[in-house]
């Protein structure tokens, strides 16, 4: 039978590991530092892929919502740690742009966005985007990031969203490799 | 408070307009026709955007699970057609990808996917993506297609899914037109 409806759940640790909601996040380095420690959770507790993401506000600094990658335990292709993150985090402003809502905001993903999360950033009403390994350290362990246009950056850009890359490329590729360590599934498209 | 899921329904009238489960959808402009009829209900409805998708079992001819731009009625800019279709659709074949669930998966879409959307093609192991409308159609109604890479269908191709075009594409552009008649809102990253 068709399924009416999809729910998607956050793993019950990464509740019991936020921040209280007052946190205020004020450097790149910050937010990056707590989408990393998310994605190594992630990988420890077997929910999904070596891959951490959150919204956060630039003007408060604080949390909108945060994503982890959740493609295996939930059965979901989609469940990028960046589209999860977007999909809370708009459910949380109860619009579908962040921008139409007033705010300032960072998508901070822990590795750079694949293919299909780039595409979503323009339609989110995005701000910044801020990113910690390069494309070429997922690839590097077996991921693949999608066909991408030439110079996303650049285009993203001329979108009106600053991109911001290389912040705590080291801890975040730290995550990456212990997930192959560990001999994590590469689960893009398989089969 | 930070939502701890996210919830996304089809609307009830789509559940209602379904074909019965034994249907079979043998050509592609039979299962064109279908998601083609869902955008304009779509639109009619006021549920959404002016586009339809769905996956199909090519083996079988059967529908998998429908799809129907969601973006202003659950305010989320992930919720394209394309998108709901591959989330319920995973859902129910309980695999992330269709190819490792031993389906031969097309994706049907109402009109050529946005940069978002045919990223997602790729980790969603279809076999074949079949559309409508083509991108100029819905720029020329004033909808953004994203920033895809050039070539685009070649990429697919080489990555082992097939692309069909202008599958009922008259038919599939008066939707668009009668989406712009009605003053739908556009509403990519708007703000």
């Amino acid at each position: 039978m068709i399924p009416p409806s999809f729910h998607l759940c956050l793993p019950t640790w990464l509740a019991d590991m936020l921040p209280p909601p007052e946190r205020i996040f004020a450097t790149p380095e910050s937010r990056m530092s707590l989408v990393i420690e998310m994605a190594r959770c992630n990988i420890l507790r077997g929910s999904g892929g070596p891959f951490g993401a959150a919204v956060f506000d630039l003007d408060s600094g604080q949390l909108i919502a945060p994503g982890v990658n959740l493609v295996t335990s939930v059965n979901c292709s989609v469940a990028h740690a960046e589209m999860v993150a977007l999909m809370l985090a708009q459910k949380r402003v109860n619009n579908f742009s962040f921008a139409a809502a007033g705010l300032n905001a960072e998508l901070t993903t822990s590795t750079v966005p694949c293919a299909m999360c780039l595409g979503a950033i323009p339609w989110a009403g995005l701000k910044q985007l801020a990113c910690g390994a390069r494309e070429s350290d997922a690839r590097a362990v077996g991921f693949d990031e999608g066909d991408k246009p030439p110079r996303w950056p650049q285009l993203l850009e001329k979108r009106g969203v600053r991109v911001l890359r290389d912040i705590c490329r080291k801890k975040a590729v730290a995550v990456l490799q212990e997930y192959r360590r560990l001999g994590g599934e590469i689960y893009n498209g398989k089969g």
